[in-house]
């Protein structure tokens, strides 16, 4: 175990950076701003796929997978996107390298190059849609559901782990529909699913909203999202849903013959959510000694720790430990016994501490005099000695109780950190402070720009479920119908 | 339903082509080589990757991430992995576009471009012994257990959906050991599992063996393979567990404190298996009508079609079969019922033919009121009409006879073409017709390119669990201790 973490009080973006990596979740590589997911860090995102993916199916979407590269003819057609992506593209220009003729090592090939270039895809809207062209003809065809598990690259000049790196995983649904009104029934779908899976996985409360004209999805009509509060006071945007209108079934030239007998455009939909929720998830919840994960991600649910001097005491242990751990299995947990000698328990309790886990056990002679076993919440950090007799079920619940105070207390920092303010002294003040700000705009891009410039606050999103009520811009003094969040973020 | 599929018999090639697209297994893309894979298609390697994944997990792998790119100093620098990979890779020149100042359209910006070029990953061994540089300091950091799930690309010339594509999907696993032996020992470890994951959910039989010197992976001391037979008598390589000696630790410098204090260099390991197979599993199985999927791959496993003419006909159907799909579900299988008035009974049953569907039930007024359903196999094109009662039972024995039925057809065909010859002549002559050839070889590079070169006949491998006897290379008539698998291949 190496020294302390540095502590989120004092500097928090040293602390998450440590965090991620002395966790094991992920570390930089020699790659510019491509980073190594490790062991731990992916065994939680392929619990979030795990349930992504289940809430995907069971809304009716398929997977299917398109090629990594887009040809630069296909970016140029819808002309917001290309001028959205194009500034942050890794570009394949040949597809060949050579020995190089005045000495060691290898060089481009300059016989050959391609006639055209390939960009790795930012995204895949323009490779999509150009494949669903195959495949709609009739409205019999519609609607198409499918979703890619992939990796996309955004040349991004200023990178963090998670949070912002040239490569990504995530995933892109891609939908066509017969009607306008079935692909905004989609998009705001898929936001909910977002939105549950984000509270009822993550732990993490969220705003729904829809984004400003200025902060939408490049190629889209309207952008859904939903935001969070990290413990620093900055938003971060954790999934969006986009309805791209028919954008790209013009630009592709997809029609199909409808019920009535009429070619039509489809209608069309997107949403994503990525690797850079790994990020949300740390820094919503956990705290100075390490990760706190909730139970539902955690890769190891429940850890024991035996307590031991000879070979002789840990079988014993071992005899009364063995069938509270199939016990504990058979309830669907996942728990992992640590007997590994070449480190001390001490050791080990800051390790799973540093890692998350949701609950250790420890358990030494005395216990087993007793009849007892100690228990320790990594979200409070509690330890009691209870009897190990009925242990099984009481973890059971003990994890459902953790993944519910998790999100308590993320919803709590939430309330006690978001403010309605009405004047722009206010605002700039609370700005300065953090948290989610809610104020009236008067719905100009120009003010929300000035707004940007002055203070470092965007408009995270026009909330979906907030009460209208009209009032005044903070910065114009114009009219306002509602007030939005406005937020520093990441 | 279109028209028919060519016939094996006379187009084996076009055949392949058309049921791999209008199964929906796959497409070709306008991105030169590399394809798109249908939702149909990326089910059934879904069901792959799930089985694949949780037996490394049985043998105690984790999953991690590696980066897309390579630099191109990393590939440079293992001398026979360079010369392996360099003349077929996409390489990445710059990271940006800009608009094409003289009309219209996007160009690369040439301030934009890369220091070092970067190559999309044709396999991850240099980025992830890279990697490991940092991981391993203590024999205790080892064996390192680690697989990943991604995309590569070669730029191969001639492509063919699944069998050999520009970009693919496969996962990659790279170990590191203290010793030789234990490195070994898990090279064939591997081998197994692709072994009883070929034979017992894609029902495959294979051969295991090892690769010739000139057939090994570059940068590979030693590479294990599995060799299956498809149906038109030509062999494909199944998947390659390779061990690497100490080339890549030497290369990235990496090393590590042994219990003894010395201070040495890990051994290291890399398997891989990929959506080639996909091409496999329909190659070995298929027919003149279809897809034949084995059960425990197929993603729908029963389909029930109901016929009828009225609601009324198709609501007392609904009222007898409902209970009856929930018994099926309950017993694990996947079970779909077509009830879409779109398409008529003929129309799907053909489909259901068409896409493998290893089990369809029909049910129409006259089965309701004798207590009966059709149920028909895709694997023998037999009908039988049963009672309903106890259905449910006897499609889940039915699905393991399917299963095995279709294994053994496949190792009854590899056994009817399997052959043993002594001498040139006969040689010549069996692998003009196919099949795996077995034949004594002297060992020596120098025949081996000769006897590809004259008949296009490649060394498959030298099979593992054959018995050694004595015998002269029917080449050069030089004396070989033991047989060899030759067969043309894809």
């Amino acid at each position: 175990m190496s020294k302390k973490l540095p502590k989120r009080s004092e500097d928090y973006s040293a602390w998450y950076n440590e965090l991620v990596k002395r966790a094991g979740l992920a570390e930089n590589s020699p790659v510019r701003g491509c980073m190594v997911i490790k062991p731990y860090g992916f065994a939680i995102w392929e619990k979030m796929q795990r349930a992504l993916d289940d809430m995907f199916k069971a809304t009716g979407h398929q997977n299917a997978y398109f090629p990594l590269f887009v040809p630069k003819s296909f970016l140029e057609l819808e002309e917001e996107h290309a001028e959205g992506f194009a500034k942050e593209c890794a570009v394949v220009t040949h597809y060949r390298l050579k020995a190089n003729p005045d000495g060691k090592g290898l060089i481009v090939d300059e016989d050959a190059k391609l006639e055209e270039e390939l960009i790795v895809r930012p995204t895949s809207e323009t490779v999509i849609w150009n494949t669903y062209k195959g495949w709609i003809q009739s409205w019999r065809d519609l609607p198409v559901l499918v979703n890619q598990w992939a990796n996309v690259v955004r040349w991004e000049m200023r990178t963090r782990l998670f949070l912002r790196t040239a490569e990504f995983l995530w995933q892109e649904g891609h939908t066509a529909h017969a009607t306008r009104q079935e692909a905004i029934d989609e998009t705001e779908q898929m936001l909910q699913v977002y939105s549950d899976f984000a509270e009822n996985w993550m732990a993490l409360p969220v705003i729904q909203g829809l984004k400003t004209e200025s902060e939408r999805f490049a190629g889209a009509e309207e952008t859904y999202c939903i935001e969070a509060l990290m413990q620093d006071g900055k938003a971060l945007q954790a999934g969006t849903s986009h309805f791209l209108g028919q954008n790209f079934s013009k630009v592709f030239d997809v029609k199909f013959v409808s019920k009535e007998n009429k070619l039509e455009y489809p209608w069309a939909t997107s949403w994503g959510l990525s690797t850079r929720m790994m990020g949300a998830l740390v820094m919503a919840h956990s705290d100075d000694n390490g990760l706190v994960l909730p139970p539902k991600l955690a890769p190891i649910q429940v850890v024991i720790v035996p307590i031991f001097r000879t070979d002789e005491d840990l079988k014993k242990i071992k005899e009364k430990i063995d069938p509270i751990i199939e016990e504990i299995n058979a309830l669907g947990i996942t728990v992992k016994f640590d007997d590994d000698e070449k480190y001390k328990p001490g050791y080990k309790f800051a390790e799973y501490e540093l890692k998350g886990v949701p609950i250790r056990l420890g358990i030494g002679m005395r216990d087993l005099e007793n009849g007892t076993i100690e228990i320790a919440r990594r979200d409070t950090l509690e330890k009691e000695s209870r009897p190990i007799d009925g242990i099984a079920e009481y973890i059971k619940d003990l994890l459902d109780t953790i993944q519910q105070n998790i999100y308590d207390k993320a919803l709590n920092f939430r309330e006690e950190n978001t403010f309605s303010v009405e004047t722009w002294e206010d605002f700039k003040t609370q700005i300065e402070k953090g948290g989610f700000v809610l104020a009236h705009w008067d719905g100009t891009r120009e003010t929300e720009e000035k707004i940007k410039q002055e203070t470092k606050a965007t408009i995270r999103c026009v909330p979906l479920n907030s009460i209208e009520m009209a009032g005044k811009c903070i910065f114009s003094g114009n009219d306002s119908a509602k007030q939005v969040v406005f937020a520093k973020a990441y």
